[in-house]
C-alpha cells in the first residue's frame, strides 16, 4: 500500500501522556470543586443539529463553526462550539426528568475555525458549571463563588473576579438619553477602556454626540469602582451606594444596582474572600446573550508572557432557554478558561510532585530468558496490590540500558531478580532519584516499595 | 426570535449525571487497570485527516465516517472512527519523542453512522490499551490478561477471552491447499461455526470445491479446541500440542502455534485465571488488519437478554503502523466494548452503593429569608470540608418540600438550622434513608456527618 503522511488538522493537537497527566489533574481539581458546590456532572454529543447552534453566538462567532455529515446522510450537523447552547438545548428536551434547580458542570473539548496562533487551538476544552432554574443571587454569587474556589484550588492568590451588570449599564445608556445603536455604540466604547484609556473612551462618547456634561457622569460613574482593589465589600457596598444616589430614577440601573448588592451580600455569606472579587462597572463581556450580572477573570501578574486575558468568564443569560421552550427559565453560569489557565500552570509549574511524567510507579527488569517467568510473577503481585507496574519488555538489553529505560521514561524505582535473589526469594529495590537501593524478601517488598515511593 | 425544536442528532444521547456517575465509575475503574498494567493515557483530537482513515477499516466500514469541514477550510476532515488509526497515526508523527515499547491507553467516543437500533449508537466510547514495539508475546499476554483483570474488577467471573491466531488460520488454509479468495472464503465460513454449526461450515466447505478428507481434518482441527472451557492452562497446550502433529511442514501453521504457545505460557506467569481463558482455533475477527494473535471476550450468560456479542476483542498487526512510517513495527492492542459492560451493568446493577444518582452528599435547607445567610456559611464551612453540599435555592419553599426535593433527587442528608438551631451554634442532621436524625453542635457537624454517609 502506498505511505501516508502522518498529519493533524490544523489548531489541533495530540496529547502525549505526560500532558494528560498534568491535564487530568487540573480538570479533576476543578470537577472536585464544582461537585463541592453541588454542581453534577453532564455529557452531550460533539455533534448537534446545525439549526441548534445557529443564531445564538452572533455572525462572526458563528462562521467559525465546522460542520459535519455523513455522506449519505440527509442532517445537517456541526460540532458544538461552546458547553452552554448544547446545555439549553440538553434541558429544553429532558425536563420532565429534572427537578429545578438544574445545576450541571461540564468539562469537554469545543470546536472553532479560529486562525491558529501562538497558544490558541481549533478544538480546545470548556470548563462550564451552571445553574438553571433560579432567579435569586444565590445561584450567581455560587457562580462567581465556584470560580473563585477552583482558582484558588489550582494554587492561583492573585487574580481578581471582575464583576458589573448588564441591567445597570443599560441604566447608564437610559440615564445618558441612548437607545439602540447608540446604546451598543456606548457599550463597545466602555469595553475599551483597558485598552484606549479613561482619555480615549470619553472622546468616543463625545465623537458619539453625547453631551460633554453627561459624558464627564458616565465617565465618573464607570470608573467609580474600575480597579479599585480595596479589597474589601464594605467598599463594594459603597460603590454601588454612590451610583444609586447618581442613577435614582432610571429603572433599569436600580435593578441593576440592587442585583449587585444582593450579590456580594451572598458572596460575604459564602466566605468568598474579598481579595478576589472586584467591583467593576466598565467590565461590558462581549457575548450579546446575558442579561444580568456578569463576570470576569483576570489573573494580576507583572509578566508580560502572562498576559494570557480573561481565565474564567459568564454570567446570567435569562432568555436563552426560551429559544428552545415554551417559558424561559432563569440561568446563570460560570466558564473556566482551563487552557489559558494550563498554560499559566505549564509555565509556573505550579503542579504537585504527584503528578509525574509517567504512571509508572516500578518498572520490573528482567535479568534473563530464564528469570522472565519470575519478573511477569512478580510484577502482577505487584498488580495485584495496586501499585502501576511496567514489565521491561525489550529483548536482550542488559540491567545497564533497563536502568536507562526507566530514568528516561520517569519512573521512579525498579525491581531487579536476578537468579541469586530468585533463589532466595528476594527482589533489590532501587529509587533512582537518590539511588537508594534495598534488597527485601518479596514478601515484605509492598511495604517497602510504599515507604520508598513517599 | 423563532422557537427551535429541541433535538438530537440521529443515534446520538445526552448522558443525564446519574448515567454519567455510573459511566465514570466503569471508565475509572478500567483506566486504574490499565494504568496498574504501566499502559499511559493519550489523548488524540476528534477529528482527523480523510485521508488518514481512509483504506484502514475495508469499504463497508469506511462507507460509515462521518465527514466534517469548515465551509471556509480547504482541509477535508473526519471524525475518528476508532482509537486504533488515530494511535499508529500519533506514533508516526511523535516517535522522536517516544521511547519503546510506547503503551498507552485512551477511552474515549468514536463516531459511526451506523444503521440506529437498540443498544447501537453513533457516537458511543472505546477503550483500548496497545503496546508499540514489541514482537514477543510478553506484549500480548499483557493484553489479554489486563482485559480479564479490567472485568473481573467490574464485577464479571463468568466470562472467557477466546484466543487464537491468524497465522495458524492461514497454515490451515495453506494444509488444505487453499490461496487468495478461496482462503479468504475459508475465514468467513469458520467464522459462522457459532451461528451455523458444524454441519453448516463443513457444508460450505466442501461447496467451496474443498475435498471431503480435507474438510473432515479442518472440522476436527478447528473444532478441538472449540468451547472447550476445561479451565486448565495443561489443556490448552495438549491442543496445541494436537495440532502440531497434524500440521507439521506448514510453516506458518507452526509459527501460529509457537506463537499460541509462548502466549499460554505468558498469560500463566501473569497469574492469569485460567477460567477465563478459552482457546478456540475457530475465532476468526473481521478486521483484516490483524496479523498474529487474536482476542475475542465473551460473556458467559444463560439470560437471552444478555447476549450482546463480544465485549472485548484484540489481536497482533504488525503492518498498520507501516502505511505511516518508513519501516512498520510490531503492535498488540485490546479494545474493551465498554458501551455493552455497562448495559449488562446497568441491567445486573453491578455498581457498588457509593455510586448515587447524584454527587450531592448533603441538602442545607433554608428555614426562611432571615436565616438564609446563616445556612450559605454553613454550606460554605461544609465545602471547605470536601463535603459536596447543596445549598437549597428555591425560594418560599417550606422544610417539608425542601425534603421532598432532596428525596427526588437522591441526596442523603438534609441539614436543618432554624432561628432556633442558629441561636445555639448546632445544626439538626436527618439522614432520608433510615430518618435517622441527630442535632449537634456545628464545630462537631463535620464528623457525625462522615458517620452518617458510612
Amino acid at each position: 500500500m502506498n505511505k501516508i503522511r502522518p498529519q493533524l488538522p490544523t489548531g489541533m493537537r495530540d496529547y502525549l501522556p505526560a500532558d494528560v497527566l498534568r491535564r487530568q489533574y487540573v480538570i479533576n481539581t476543578i470537577s472536585g470543586v464544582f461537585e463541592r458546590y453541588g454542581y453534577e456532572p453532564l455529557q452531550t454529543p460533539v455533534l448537534e443539529m446545525q439549526e441548534t447552534l445557529m443564531g445564538k453566538y452572533g455572525e462572526d462567532a458563528e462562521k467559525l463553526i465546522f460542520h459535519a455529515k455523513h455522506p449519505m446522510g440527509k442532517e445537517e450537523l456541526a460540532l458544538r462550539y461552546d458547553l452552554t447552547v448544547p446545555l439549553v438545548r440538553f434541558f429544553a428536551l429532558n425536563e420532565s426528568k429534572l427537578s429545578l434547580p438544574f445545576k450541571r458542570y461540564h468539562i469537554a473539548p469545543v470546536w472553532r475555525a479560529d486562525r491558529p496562533q501562538r497558544g490558541r487551538y481549533r478544538e480546545f476544552y470548556q470548563c462550564d458549571a451552571d445553574t438553571v432554574g433560579i432567579a435569586g443571587m444565590e445561584a450567581d454569587a455560587e457562580a462567581v463563588s465556584v470560580a473563585v474556589s477552583a482558582l484558588r484550588e489550582l494554587g492561583f492568590r492573585e487574580f481578581a473576579v471582575k464583576i458589573n451588570n448588564r441591567k445597570l449599564l443599560i441604566g447608564i445608556g437610559q440615564y445618558a438619553g441612548l437607545e439602540g445603536e447608540a446604546l451598543s455604540n456606548l457599550y463597545r466604547s466602555i469595553d475599551k477602556l483597558d485598552k484606549i484609556g479613561v482619555d480615549g473612551v470619553r472622546k468616543e462618547l463625545l465623537d458619539n454626540g453625547i453631551a460633554a456634561s453627561i459624558v464627564d457622569k458616565i465617565m465618573k460613574m464607570i470608573t467609580s469602582a474600575h480597579s479599585d482593589r480595596s479589597d474589601s465589600y464594605a467598599a463594594a457596598a459603597q460603590n454601588i451606594g454612590a451610583l444609586r444616589e447618581e442613577l435614582d430614577g432610571t429603572p433599569s440601573a436600580m435593578e441593576g444596582l440592587d442585583e449587585l448588592e444582593q450579590l456580594v451580600n451572598n458572596l460575604m455569606a459564602l466566605n468568598t474572600p474579598a481579595e478576589n472579587i472586584d467591583l467593576d462597572f466598565s467590565m461590558v463581556r462581549g457575548l450579546s446573550y446575558y442579561t444580568g450580572p456578569i463576570f470576569e477573570a483576570v489573573l494580576l501578574s507583572d509578566d508580560p508572557e502572562e498576559r494570557v486575558g480573561s481565565v474564567a468568564g459568564g454570567g446570567r443569560y435569562d432568555d436563552l432557554i426560551g429559544l428552545f421552550r415554551k417559558d424561559t427559565l432563569p440561568t446563570v453560569g460560570i466558564s473556566l478558561g482551563i487552557e489559558r489557565l494550563i498554560y499559566i500552570m505549564d509555565k509556573r509549574n505550579m503542579y504537585p510532585p504527584s503528578i509525574n511524567r509517567t504512571v509508572v510507579q516500578v518498572l520490573v527488569s528482567v535479568f534473563n530468558a530464564e528469570t522472565k517467568a519470575e519478573s511477569m510473577r512478580f510484577a502482577s503481585e505487584l498488580r495485584g496490590e495496586g501499585i502501576r507496574t511496567e514489565l521491561f519488555m525489550q529483548d536482550n538489553k542488559g540491567i545497564g540500558k533497563q536502568f536507562g529505560y526507566a530514568d528516561k521514561k520517569g519512573i521512579p524505582i525498579v525491581a531487579v531478580m536476578g537468579p541469586d535473589e530468585i533463589a532466595r526469594g528476594e527482589v533489590k529495590l532501587k529509587r533512582l532519584a537518590d539511588q537508594h537501593e534495598v534488597t527485601v524478601l518479596r514478601t515484605q517488598a509492598l511495604d517497602t516499595l510504599h515507604s520508598l515511593l513517599d
